[in-house]
Parts: structure tokens; sequence; C-alpha cells
């Protein structure tokens, strides 16, 4: 019987000798192991915190109303719910009603902050440890942060605000020496001298019998003072005591009783304290300590590379032995590739996420056309911007849900100065197995409210190539978004007009407007009610902002039912009902909307997702059918 | 004669003498002085730069193809006005088509990026370096940033990634010891260390000495790492230098020959440089100098106190003279003190507006339940997310345009997790005077998407304290917005019950259904239209999300005119046209919608931009007058 079985809250643990706690460390990542080859996710990072995970539950009393954890980004969290009694659920791990691959504060009363966009951790700690200094609480909070997430400007404006506060927190740096993708920024470098620390740790040793052999017991004030600094330098961590933190490291993240002890001292120190932990990401795993980036995390079924969001990748196999629909990131980098040889002002942005949105492809062809600045969405949209002010073409590949931290810069820095900056908003709409906090089901409220602002979305792999090289063509900014997953054609492929709306199909009873790839679900539907009697056309809108008012105004005349991959409020079918509103047209308008209703929609597979919102062709059908044969209130249960 | 009337573009500064330009920085005072003193606006912050600004154009090629100047939050940007051809149309400084108090892209081809928001300035001047390297050109850009903006995580991102592409780029830190309050955050400490940097260089020599002294002509390699090693922490910049700056400085702001020197050195040079400059705000006018904080700006007529925004505070004379109408932010405050008061769990937010948002009258009550995080708007949102978690109520208390930049934080740290986080979002709506940047027409739009917060907008004084104290009680998250400026009792003071609408004046022929202060402006209008035999009521919504259906389904039997200070794309009136389509209500549903139209609202008094856009009585009851009279095409000329 495994120590694992026995261990069913983090008091068990406690239980436990250093050496069966060694033991239990291999039991997880077998767990581990098992499970995220069967489900899918990450892997190489949960693997590389299994040892850290475990002294934090051996030293803390983590619980509520005690100490609490918490882990930025949140894919490091598969040991930490092992351990916290989840271990019966964990093999539904991004199952739909299974338990989350991130840390989810109604999941766990262990969980006590839920996490998927990187670096908030230290801001929530620093919330955390200033109401216990309030309420006159001593309990414990630690980050648990990697060295990407680091580099994101968030991260930094909360150490230097808990440092000015002097708060008591343990922020944990977790560094593998690369977070998703081999991080970029001056900081990376930072963090690369201060793991090969021998040089710096020789050279302090040196300094300090150097200044002692030379002053001996007259060591006066002054130069102690100097010593201090001396060794401030040359100890690692400067760059985190500018900002008031205590920097304590680097140790070995896999050694379990130093980091046991190195924990147990900690606890008991006041003030904002910075412990620097190497780790390897995939520790364990044979072939993802080979290449971590890799198996960064693993698909169902086999140990398959995934991009930054543990999206599977194809194998070389899967790729020879059937030709997989295009997904809307292919084409789009197809199209970036294309646009990039015909014009050489094209340039690609990402933020961190080059393998996800697909220009690391674009970086292979033209390396110095490609910009990867790092976890900093903000700065990506703002230096964008800058790019476009001298002339060249930037695009700007962000996910939808990670370009809500450059809604600002958007604003501020692209629409407001009307420069041509490219926006390919990856990942828009519902994202599957992820946490709700990566879901992309708001970028058509937010977006469309922009004034000067183009939004657009492809409803197919053809489409994404034409609507980037019209973008690029345009002298404003043009947002264009698209889902994730596969990007099959709809339609004709030959002389698409992308710059208009389209008909897909007529029908005399009523339209499906759609927006996106939706489309293909919208075109099923309609076959299948022409089954039924039902003559339902199909169109596409393709713009968002501005409308295609020349379609609109033919549609009037019968039933509409938008479908969107967003939000309900202030999304595509709103802008529709607003436009004919403008026209004094409401009297006439028989409308029915169709997308994500006002909620955060959990985690399932996107199929799953999609047709629990009735986005899938058997939802449509069902849809305008209630809604033709008994209005709009009937459609909606 | 004036030199000033000599100088038409940066080109005539050149011809001058360095007496010349001497003097020329006196005159480039009066001026600024006297056009603040008539039109308000800031006046610390441009004094302070003024020599800096001379020699800026003295050495660098500044202009469209050359040199780029990028002024960090734009305050600064005065002298540089005066200097590239605006002396002329100065004096209609934040007017009505005047020019504007900040950089502006359309305005000059001397404003290669125009700004408002803080910390933009290095993402821009980074891109436009990229740009450069990649085109070829040897174009020098030159970001100028306080040390208030440079504690933004934004600025963090943009050192750290132009560091590690080794752009050739300037970044002037333009140090006056105080960004617009006393900086807060560990990294203003920072600073503080590096102005004082006489210590600093007396160790520095020191230890040179002392090394050499040791080990005369036989330093070895090794020792000379560790020298390297030692100046670099002695000499202040080193958490530049981390970031891959070459730090130079601090030097003196005020000494022309000096920057010139400087400057004309650093042109030369390659890779990102930093220069530190100490200033003083409010440099030569001698009140300014005496009390920055109070002087930041100063507003019409006399040298007043203004906010963090460049607002005019009430002098105490004016106080004593007359009762003036409470703000908005004034009725906030006083419901934040007694909340505090009552509850000792509430806390109150803000970054970096302590003034403007008036919480710095809850720090003179309670300072310990007061947090100013600096300008750190992401890191303020999940800090209160933190506090939450932990059985806190805090309140963050952000303007409207500034939210934009914790939005991500918003949905993904608070929303998401149903944490009871108050937003009070101050300066919602128009800004009046300040640039198109600063606006906070966008708020309903891109918050009434975000499932599980609740959206809510006082009519005036008393909404506002009583909301405030609902929204304490809640379980989850509620935005509150509220205008810049007066927020006069409308209607009944007693027995208000802010859980819902409500019914401010019967109307049988149509109704104003309101959200915010616009109802003081619809009951006027409805009082004129019943001049002219128009019976038209006005209501007041007061939620935005959710809305009161119960209210709602009693408007619909007459034409409904909504009115809100927020763009109309995605916004309340489109929010009120979703209600009635869910319930099939469209055929019935007479509607008409004044807001803001889908543009960037150019600086104007507030009370000409209300007008601009209809908001005022008159607009109003033009507006319902055409609606009801010829429907809702007619009413939009």
């Amino acid at each position: 019987m495994s120590l694992l079985s026995g261990v069913n809250s983090p008091d068990d643990l406690k239980k436990l000798s250093i050496e069966e706690i060694e033991t239990l460390a291999g039991e997880l990542r077998e767990d581990l192991i098992e499970v995220v080859n069967r489900n899918g996710g990450h892997l190489a990072s949960p693997l590389g915190v299994v040892e850290l995970t475990l002294a934090l539950h051996y030293v803390y009393e983590v619980g509520p109303g005690k100490d609490q954890l918490i882990w930025d980004v949140g894919h490091q969290c598969y040991a930490h719910k092992l351990l916290t009694g989840r271990r019966d659920i964990f093999p539904q791990l991004r199952k739909k009603n299974g338990i989350s691959g991130y840390p989810k504060i109604s999941e766990s009363e262990y969980d006590c902050f839920g996490t998927g966009h990187s670096s908030t951790s230290i801001s929530a700690a620093a919330g955390m440890a200033a109401a216990w200094k309030q309420q006159g609480l001593d309990n414990h909070v630690v980050a648990v942060i990697g060295d990407g997430a680091m580099t994101a400007g968030m991260a930094f404006e909360a150490m230097s605000h808990a440092g000015h506060l002097g708060l008591d927190m343990l922020v944990i740096l977790n560094d593998n020496e690369m977070s998703i993708s081999p991080n970029v920024g001056a900081l990376s470098n930072y963090f690369s001298r201060l793991i090969t620390a021998s040089p710096y740790k020789r050279a302090k040793e040196d300094v300090g019998s150097f200044v002692k052999k030379l002053i001996g017991e007259e060591m006066t004030r002054h130069v102690q003072h100097i010593e201090r600094q001396v060794k401030g330098m040359i100890t690692p961590g400067t760059l985190f005591q500018e900002l008031g933190f205590n920097y304590i490291g680097p140790v070995d993240g896999h050694d379990l009783p130093l980091m046991i002890e190195c924990l147990t001292n900690l606890r008991s120190m006041h003030g904002p304290l910075l412990l620097h932990c190497v780790t390897e990401k995939g520790k364990g795993l044979k072939a993802a300590e080979e290449d971590p980036l890799k198996y960064h995390g693993v698909s169902p079924a086999a140990v398959k590379a995934i991009d930054e969001e543990g999206d599977a990748l194809p194998s070389k196999e899967e790729q020879k032995q059937k030709p997989k629909a295009k997904s809307f990131t292919d084409a789009f980098v197809e199209g970036m590739i294309e646009a990039a040889e015909r014009d050489e002002r094209v340039v690609g942005i990402t933020a961190a996420m080059p393998t996800g949105t697909g220009l690391s492809k674009l970086e292979e062809v033209y390396p110095e056309r490609f910009f990867d600045v790092g976890i900093c969405e903000q700065h990506a949209v703002t230096f964008a911007a800058g790019l476009a002010t001298q002339g060249l073409k930037p695009v700007a590949a962000i996910y939808s849900t990670f370009l809500q931290r450059g809604y600002d810069q958007l604003i501020h820095d692209v629409a407001i100065q009307k420069l041509p900056v490219v926006f390919a908003i990856d990942r828009a709409g519902l994202v599957g197995e992820d946490s709700p906090t990566q879901n992309g089901t708001f970028d058509i409220s937010f977006l469309r409210c922009v004034p000067d602002l183009v939004v657009t979305a492809p409803r197919d792999d053809v489409d994404t190539k034409l609507m980037l090289h019209w973008a690029l063509q345009q002298d404003g900014p043009v947002a264009f978004r698209y889902a994730r997953g596969s990007a099959p054609t709809i339609g004709a492929e030959d002389n698409r007009d992308v710059t208009r709306g389209e008909m897909l199909r007529e029908g005399d009873d009523a339209t499906f407007l759609c927006v996106g790839p939706v489309a293909a679900a919208a075109l099923e539907a309609a076959e299948a009610l022409a089954a039924e009697g039902l003559s339902v056309g199909v169109a596409d809108a393709r713009f968002i902002k501005p409308l295609d008012g020349a379609l609109l105004d033919k549609l009037i005349d019968r039933p509409i039912i938008t479908v969107e991959e967003n939000t309900l409020d202030g999304g595509f079918g709103s802008a529709v009902i607003e436009y004919f509103q403008l026209r004094d047209r409401l009297r006439d308008l028989r409308i029915h909307r169709v997308g994500v209703p006002d909620v955060f929609s959990e985690q399932a597979t996107r199929g799953e997702q999609l047709a629990e919102h009735d986005l899938h062709a058997e939802g449509l059908a069902r849809r305008a059918k209630a809604f033709l044969l008994a209005g709009s209130e009937a459609a909606q249960v």
C-alpha cells in the first residue's frame, strides 16, 4: 500500500519521517505522470515542484484561517492538490465537473487564491499579509512564482509595494531557467547570473577574508558598511533587495531536507522574504528532463509535446498519418510568413507565447522580425504602437484572455492615435479544459466600444489569411479574433471578399447571422432544419465593428438568429440590435441571440462547452426551431 | 522683444548662445506661469523641465523622420510645445479646439507619441528604436519619465525588454523626489538613496584607493572583477544596470551647460542608456517651489491648489464664502469615513491618486486602513482581492480611465472568485479639459460584460454614500461609477432605496431613463418639455447590471429615452434594449439612446463636452422632441 493513500490532508504528511516524505515524492510523481498522460495538461512544471510542495505542507500550517499558499499561474499546483484531499478525484483532472488544472477557490479550502494568468500571486499574498497585520494575526503566506512570471510588471509592482510596507510574507522564486519558452528580457539574464552563483560565492568568501586580513580586529564601522555593500552586491539578489526584500538563496529545490530546514527558518522570520529556489522542470521524467519545453505538459494518451498553455502539438507521426485540419493559429502564421515575404515592414510580436501563437515559425524564417517581449502584454501593445509610428506594420498576436492585460494600452496608445497595429487575437471564445480564467469570451464586448478600432472575426483558414492581409493594408488599428482549434474551410475558397459579410446559404424562413467558426455549426443546423421543412439561411457577418450594413439590411425581412462565441452582454448580437435600433427598425426586427451566457464557463472539452451553450449544430437547430415556432422567450429554455 | 518670439522651431533655438538659451529659460517660465494661471493645468511639473527641454531640443534633431522625444504622462510637455511652433496658440491651452495639455500626435509633427496615462514612454521608445534598427536608420529617441511613472510595472517591462535587445535609446529619469503625491513603494526609497549619492561616491572612492593600496600594480583579473562589482554596487543605478541599461547620473537638471554637454555625449553613445536627472518641481515659481504638491498645476485665475490630475481644489476662502456643492468625490470619502467608523474591516486603496480620489481624508483619520500602492492599478486590484480573501472590506478607488489598466485583474482575480471588492470608479464619464486619453466613457461597456459583477451609478451625493454602504454589505464584487465634479442632491433625500431604480418624475408621453448625474439635466429637460405640452417622466435606473426589471417593465408602455455618460456602443442603453429583446418585447419598444458617440471626445470644459453630446437639458429636450415627433432616426441629427 502506498504512503500517498494514507495522506488525506497535510496533517497526515506531518506525521511522516523525512525518509517517508522522500518516498512520497516518488509516489506523487507516478500519479502525476499517469493522470497527466491520460488527461493532458502540464507535466514538466508540476514535476519540478514536488519536493517544494512537500516541504511547504510539512512546514506550514496550510488551511483556512491559517497559513496560505498561492501558486502563481497555477500549473504547479498538481502535487498540492494530491496532498490536500483531492487524490480520489485527481483522475478527473481537467474533465468536465472534474478538478481544475489550476488552484480554484471554490474547489478546496486549501486553494486560497485562484490563478491562471501569470504574476498575480505576490499582489494577492501582499493583500493577505496586510489584512493579517491589521487583524493582529500571525498567519504566514507563501507565494510560489516562476522565473517567467517574475518578468511581468505586475510582479514588480507587488514586490515594490510589499517591500515598502515591510509585510511579513515569503515569495519563493521557483527558478528553472526557463518559464514556458526560454525567458526573454534582461531580467532573465539576471536570473541566469543568479543561478550560476558559485563564482559569486567564491568572490564573497575571498572579499570577506581579504577585508579581515587587512584590518583585523580594528574593523571600523565605515568599512563594515562597505563590506555590507560588497556582500550585498556579490550575494545574488541585489535587485530584490533594492525592492525591499530579504534575499535568501539560491537553494536546491529538490533537496527535501534542505528545503524543510530552510522553510522552517524562514517561517520564523519577519518582513518580506524572497527564497530563490532552483528546480528542474520535469524532474523525474526522463524524457521531460531531456526536453523540458516539449514536456511542459502532456496531452492525453501519450507524453506528447504541448505549447505554452498546455495544448497538444501533433507528433511527427500524426502529421504524416492524416492531414489534420489546419488550426486558426496555423493559418495565421502561414499568412504572417507570406505577408512578411511580401512586405519587409511586417513584424510579429508575442508576449511569451511563441509556440501557442505560432509566431515561432515566423522567427525561424525572419528572426529579426519577431519579438517575444516576455509575459508583458502591456508593454507588447505599446511597443507595437511605437513600431507603427515609425512605419513598420506590427502584428501583436495575443490570446483573448491575455489581451485583457493590454486593454488600456490598446485604447490609450493604439486606438486614440489611430496607429496601424494589427491585433491577432488567438483563443478567442471557449478554450476547453483550461480554467474559466483562460476563456476568451469577453473581447467582442470590450473591443467594440473602442472608437476607431475595426473588429473582425475570420470563420476559417482562408478568411484568416485574407483578413490578415487586409488588416495590414489599413491605416488604423484592426483586431481580428479567432478560435482555439481547427479552422476547416467553410464555403467556397475562391473569390472571397473579406471586406464585407457573406451569404453562405440562402433561406426563406430565417437567417443564422454568425461571426467566426460557428458558421460551420450553423450550416449544419440549417441542413438539419431543411430536413424538417424549415428554410434557414446562413450569413457570415465577418465584421463586428463596423457592421456590414448592406448585409444586415437584407436580412431584416426575416427572423435573425445571431451566433457568436462571446458573452451575449454587449456582444455581437447586441451590436446587431443596436444597428437596427439606430435605424428605427426595432419594430420590424425579430431577433434571437445565441452565445455564451453571463457566467464564467467552466472547464470541459471545447466541444462540451460549445454544446452547453447551444453553439453546436444540434443546439442551434433546437434554438432556431423554438424561436421560429414559439418566440424568443421559449427559445431560451 | 523677447528671444522666445524668435523661436518658431527647434532650428531657431540652435542658433542661440548658451547664455541666450538661459535667458530663454526665464521667458519660457513666464509664459508657462501666465497661461497656466489663466487656463488651469499643471504648473510645477512643466516648470521643472524647462532646462531639460531646452537642452534636448538644442542637442537632438527633433522632428518627423529624425530624432524623437516622448514625454511620459505628458504634463511636462508645455515648454516643448512652446518651442515647437505652438507659441501663438499656447494661450488656448486646454480650451475647446485649443491645444492639448498633453503631447498629441495629431497636433504637431513634433509630438511623436501621445501620452496621458503614465509609464508608456519607454515601451514606445523601444518600439521606435527597434523599428530604426530594422530599417538601418540611426535616429535617436529619448523618453523622459518621472520617478513616479517609473514605479509602474509597465515601465519595468519595457526596461527589461529594451535592455535585453540592447536597443539604442535614452531614458531620462526626471527625478524630483515626488511624483504626484510623494512616491510609495520600495523603488522610491531606492530613488531617494540614488539622489543622496554623496556617501556612495565617497564610499566608492574609499574602496578604490583601498584596493589599490593593498595590491598595487599587481591587481589580478580576479580582483578587478570584484572591484567592478563593488563599484557597480556603490555607483547608484544598480537596479537599472541589472535591467541592461547603462546608468549615468545623477546630474543637476537645471544646469543648462551641463545638460547640453551631457546630452551631446549621450547622443553619440549606443545601447540602452539611463540618465538620472534631478530637478525641482515648480522651479522658478517661488510659491510652487515651497509647496510643490500644492502647485503641481494651477487652476484658472489664481495659482490654486490642484489634485493629481490637475483638478482645482477649493481654496480656504472659497470654502468659507459659499458652500459649494459637494462633489461625488467628497460624498464618497465622507461615506468611506463613516463606513470605516462603523466597520473596522473597511479599508481604502488608491493607485497614486490620494487627493483626487479623496482617500487622503481617510488616511488622516485611519492611516493604517489606507493603502496607496503607487501608479500600479494592476497590483491595486489584486491586492484588494487578497485583502478580501481574509475578511477585510476593500474599496479600490480608481479613476475610470485608469481602471482600464486593472481590467484583467478585475475579471481574473476579483469577479471569477466572486470576492467582495468594491470598485469606486471616480471620473466616470467626460472629464473636461484633460486630453481624450483621460475620459472615462467606456467603463459601462467593459464592465457590464463581466459575470458576477454588479455595476451601478449613483446620481448624486446622497446616492453615493448609500450605495457605498450597500456595496460594502454584498458578498460579491460591486462597481459604482460617478462623475467628475459636483453632485448636488437630486430628488428627495430621505427614505431612498438604493437597491432599485426610482421614478423621479412621472410623465405620460415618454420617460428619460437615466444612470448617474445626467438625471438632473433630464429633470430640467422634462420641465422645459412640460412647458411645451410634452409630459416626459424621469427615471433613475441606478443599476446597470443587473437592471431593475420591475422598473423597466413599467416603462415599456411609453417611449423610452436612455441617458448615459458613456459610449453608446455596448453601454447602458444597449443593455436596456437587450433586456427587452430577451423578453421578446422589441416590437413594443420605442427607444432612443443619448450618450457619448463612438469617438474619443476632445478636450473642452465638461459642460461643453456634455452639450456637444446633447447630455445637457437643452440637448435632451431637443432629442426627446425630435424622437417623439419624428422617430428615432430624425433624433440623431
